[in-house]
């Protein structure tokens, strides 16, 4: 079979096309049983909605959701802001849900959204999935999905970042130029393209100045506070005699200060520490907080946009499209003394 | 008419009491005029909905609101974390409002949720918000509403809050314990019930300590940031002689430290400054910042908890109950040398 359509499907499963439809639609007038089989035979033939009749149906529950991966962080709170205020002018109403990093609450989320609740979903991945096909799924299943920030690379659609690798460039180069040769990338997940992105620029800049790179400085953080408290105070207390911290989300940089003050380690004279943030309270940290600060609010504006041209039907289909918005470096204490 | 129910509303209006019924629910069988007819017949004769009717109904939208004055703060992030927590746990959707402290968008938002879209909503009030009718409406609409933290007193149900005024005694005690004479307090908004009662508080901790209540002491900020930088700094210049500075919020004790930076003035040592917050950077401000620690993330688990205890059908009706969960003072550099 050259290309799967739904007529296609509904002949090698022996249903009317109305039936497989209603099934991929979850409609209630479907038996559970023939929609298990129907899904699992699209799936099989790698069967994708015509973006014709998608573009052509209903949006009906005038609701998009927004899933991120943990709530307690500045830059998640200013998307939420963006995303809110796109959702509120297109008269929507706005699900908010959160992983907390955790892949199988993820995968749980996206199947609970799937049964007509949302017209779409704006998401940032959890950092502990690996797979994906809770997300294909989804978009199969008429519901689209845009990224921001933690993106999935695999799955066609608008992706909108900030320019990881050249922030993690950057930051890395303030560090170097502000005299530190030892540095250390606080890495939040390996599984995470922006992770990657950062450590890739990090990486870069340290070529760049010919200071060799040591797989031993990278440390892989977590979501347990208790843990990487102790693998960043094991760091500063080894023998790598670590002059300076770039880390990939502000949290580690804040147990970092933690630690530095325990151990009585003076920011900046001894270490220089820079982190991607968007703390409102950056400037009043002590010392006050060096920052790579992304456009989070504009990220979040853009993502709902995005989502809304397709909604509101200018668009037939959402284009597979990275949208990067610059990110900002914000030279403060913890870097310059 | 003793007491006005469904029948008597009915006969009233000459309609049938199904329809009614109906028109009270929102139901799609009735027309726009006919439901605008009814409400407002409703609302001339006082009709309050049957509770044991409310008691039957279905909950169907398995979906709560969460209404919020403002996303970037730390207590309300917190709060959400802590309702949406127990959301989860009832495998319910947490749909996410934010009234960016304007009556108008509040009183939009509330009226938007009486079509069925949610079971029930968690809410804290917006600053400028002076009627309540919108509230009392939609409970008569069988969505039941829940405060917590702004609540509003004139409406029967729970409200769940922390004790804001032995925390505004505790915190100006506080300051005078350490040395403060000439206290100043920082309002959000004489409309909302936490702001009376920290002002009260702070009123009474004078009165203990025999100093002089000064009403040209209690500022009165609000959202634009400019002019709460411009009116901070007016009274730190000004002949009073400031020497303590107790905030209603966090927003507003940034914007003083802000003031104090740019004026040279020295924290704790010329002024101390002390404010409800949840900030989980406090520890590491310049200098840390002494705080009324609330318990956010249970204030918004015991108000999801108190709604689900209706919903579920374990209560027949939302008591009128206060329910108050005490803050923490923290002491910090801001306040202590």
């Amino acid at each position: 079979m050259s290309k799967i359509n739904l007529k296609n499907l509904a002949s090698e499963l022996e249903l009317s096309i109305s039936t497989v439809s209603k099934a991929l639609r979850d409609s209630y007038e479907i038996g559970h049983d023939t929609k298990k089989r129907v899904l699992e035979k699209a799936k099989e033939l790698g069967y994708r909605a015509n973006p014709y009749a998608r573009y052509m149906r209903h949006h009906k529950s005038k609701t998009i959701a927004i899933v991120i991966p943990e709530m307690v962080n500045s830059f998640f709170l200013q998307v939420i802001n963006g995303a809110e205020s796109i959702a509120r002018e297109k008269d929507y109403h706005l699900l908010i849900y959160i992983t907390h990093e955790d892949a199988q609450k993820e995968i749980s989320i996206i199947n609970h959204l799937q049964n007509g609740r949302v017209d779409g979903i704006i998401m940032s991945l959890s950092s502990t999935v690996k797979d994906y096909s809770h997300l294909t799924e989804c978009i199969n299943n008429n519901i689209p999905i845009i990224f921001f920030d933690r993106i999935c690379h695999e799955i066609e659609t608008v992706k909108i970042t900030t320019d990881d690798f050249t922030s993690g460039f950057i930051a890395t180069e303030h560090l170097i130029q502000n005299g530190c040769r030892n540095i250390a990338y606080l890495s939040i997940s390996e599984n995470l393209s922006i992770d990657n992105k950062r450590m890739q620029g990090y990486i870069e800049a340290l070529t760049k100045y010919d200071i060799g790179f040591d797989k031993s400085k990278i440390i892989k953080c977590n979501t347990d506070d208790k843990s990487n408290y102790r693998q960043i105070k094991k760091l500063l207390t080894g023998p790598a005699k670590i002059d300076g911290i770039f880390s990939s989300i502000e949290k580690f940089a804040l147990t970092t200060y933690n630690v530095c003050r325990d151990l009585k380690i003076k920011i900046p004279e001894e270490i220089k520490i820079i982190c991607f943030s968007n703390l409102l309270t950056a400037d009043f940290l002590n010392p006050s907080l060096t920052t790579i600060t992304q456009p989070a609010n504009e990220m979040g504006a853009t993502a709902a946009s995005q989502l809304f041209k397709y909604l509101d039907k200018k668009r037939m289909e959402i284009p597979n499209e990275n949208i990067i918005i610059k990110s900002k470096l914000m030279a403060r204490g913890s870097t310059v003394a």
